[in-house]
């Protein structure tokens, strides 16, 4: 099953540098120890004039210290909770751009500990919004997103006008993270957008639990010949994104006029049943095997139906589009992680 | 102007009476000593077996003691912070209905102290939904929404359906107090709905600030025979609810099967501009007098254009319609605060 747009056949460079907008640039990346935010850092490091990466480095969480490797150098790391205004206050001071990427993902933990979850996702993004309303309106931020605010979904492609019933509660409080950059930047002029992030998956993913991104602990099953169970038939469909697609995304959009005040999806125009991604990983691996499990109880109650995404929004809006075939992606992530393993799982 | 469905001519009594489902039941009422909560206290008192009022009493919010006033002997009250797990994982055991009224109405104080709103409107709601979850999943639990939740509207009328963009901090936060509701009953099977109520004026309003409801402002001022200030040319349209239909609306939607997982607008179906409606204040009191000013700064910016609600949902769902035309709710209004002046402003 393939819908909506189709996806680039190999994965090409664009034609200008999109990294060329931070050039000599202060950029601030919160979560920066983690998944998508070490990614944009290694991006960056060679290119902006000061890089400070924000991290809590709470230990459930994908910050991780070998993120940075080989950019030790180049980056300032501070560790810090985002919570903490006081903290924010000093450091959104005379930043160019912030890339806010910290926040709690899992959608089974937002369950068990909703307070935790608000916490993080709630209280923290005011916690940035109010130090750069206090020490730097001038300042370019954009937040991740996730599908999950969608929520259950009736009807496909999802498009950024979709009605959202979130089916968890961390759902609920990154719609709430998004729409508080949008009233900030309606309101007080900051100039804020959002993506809203599908399953991303690739290198310096979190890979210690299961609850970060199916993709990637598929591949680290497979990794380690071990069995990937999947709920039910396996058809529910997923839209996976690479990683350095997204990054794409995050250096287009804070950087461009046109995303100001929005929200935009990403997606990879080639959303396919769970089921077939793994066999992908599977023969990609040489290794692993799949096997269907019924549900958990507490994961069919949030599960979400099919997923994928139009992503028409940002690619007229700064002309981006996945670049990364799946097939492409996992071979460059299981490289990655057969290389490094010992640094993200025992 | 008129817009959506006309509104009766005057109020009528429901063919059945309403609090019967209620009648030697448990009730707890958070926000209880507020407008809405004193309310639905007012209704149910001699109907209820046990009718708990929790209310934090936070000086600049809706609870007046005097709300209670000639029904004193007939409640417990119980002052609490609902955002106090260990308060509510006490006080919802055993009962049978819950009126979550407890709430920061004030778009204005959202924006100035976005962190105490959160509180109020996110934390307490987690906080009575986890005790609920823990001590009584069996209980019935009714969540008061907002207008506001939509934000800015681009098309009228406004049904469930509409996207929302919401321009204020309060109006994020509703939202994601309802939908907590929506997941804790999907999840848990909690049963809850939500009302998102559009203005509502009436007895017992809090009447020390203008923050917490435009109308009974405007009655305010003209009872003292002042002036009634209004923003822009007066032409911004507002739906308007007296508060005796707002109680008929949750006493119908929380003993109803019909309206579990669900959020419902309440509207009047005679939305009018606020100029219109403020004549009509000066006209029912006798005295105030109108005069246009400039939005203030802060204000224009989280102004949401005009506002009209599509009910039908509720009506299908169980049978409610507003039945106070709009100058006889303020004539009650009027005469009530004319009575007891003294215990809602000096």
């Amino acid at each position: 099953m393939c819908v909506c747009l189709p996806a680039s056949d190999a994965r090409r460079e664009y034609p200008v540098d999109i990294t060329e907008p931070y050039r000599g640039k202060k950029v601030l990346i919160t979560g920066g120890l983690g998944f998508v935010g070490s990614n944009i850092a290694h991006r960056l490091a060679g290119v902006a004039a000061e890089l400070t990466l924000v991290d809590s480095l709470i230990p459930e969480y994908g910050g991780n210290l070998f993120n940075i490797h080989g950019i030790e150098d180049k980056v300032r790391v501070n560790i810090a909770d985002v919570r903490d205004e006081n903290s924010m206050n000093y450091l959104v001071r005379g930043q160019d751009y912030i890339f806010n990427l910290a926040g709690q993902v899992s959608h089974l933990d937002s369950m068990r500990d909703p307070y935790t979850d608000l916490e993080i996702n709630c209280r923290s993004q005011l916690s940035i919004l109010e130090a750069c309303k206090k020490h730097n309106r001038d300042v370019r931020i954009i937040y991740a997103g996730t599908r999950g605010q969608y929520g259950k979904i009736l009807a496909l492609p999802v498009t950024e006008e979709t009605l959202k019933r979130p089916t968890d509660i961390n759902g609920i409080n990154k719609t709430a993270g998004e729409w508080y950059h949008l009233v900030y930047c309606q309101v007080y002029g900051i100039r804020a957008c959002s993506l809203r992030l599908t399953n991303t998956y690739g290198p310096r993913h979190h890979m210690r639990t299961s609850r970060q991104g199916v993709l990637s602990w598929f591949i680290r099953l497979a990794i380690d010949d071990q069995e990937i169970p999947i709920y039910g038939d396996g058809s529910q469909v997923r839209d996976f994104n690479y990683i350095d697609d997204v990054v794409d995304a995050f250096l287009l959009a804070n950087a461009s006029d046109a995303t100001v005040g929005e929200p935009f999806n990403l997606g990879s125009g080639a959303a396919l049943p769970l089921l077939e991604a793994a066999k992908i990983v599977v023969e990609v691996c040489g290794s692993g095997r799949i096997r269907l499990v019924p549900y958990p109880d507490d994961q069919k109650k949030i599960e979400i139906g099919n997923y994928a995404a139009d992503f028409s929004k940002i690619t007229r809006a700064v002309g981006w589009r996945p670049r990364t075939p799946l097939r492409e992606g996992i071979a460059r992530t299981v490289e990655f992680f057969r290389k490094y393993r010992k640094h993200y799982w025992d």
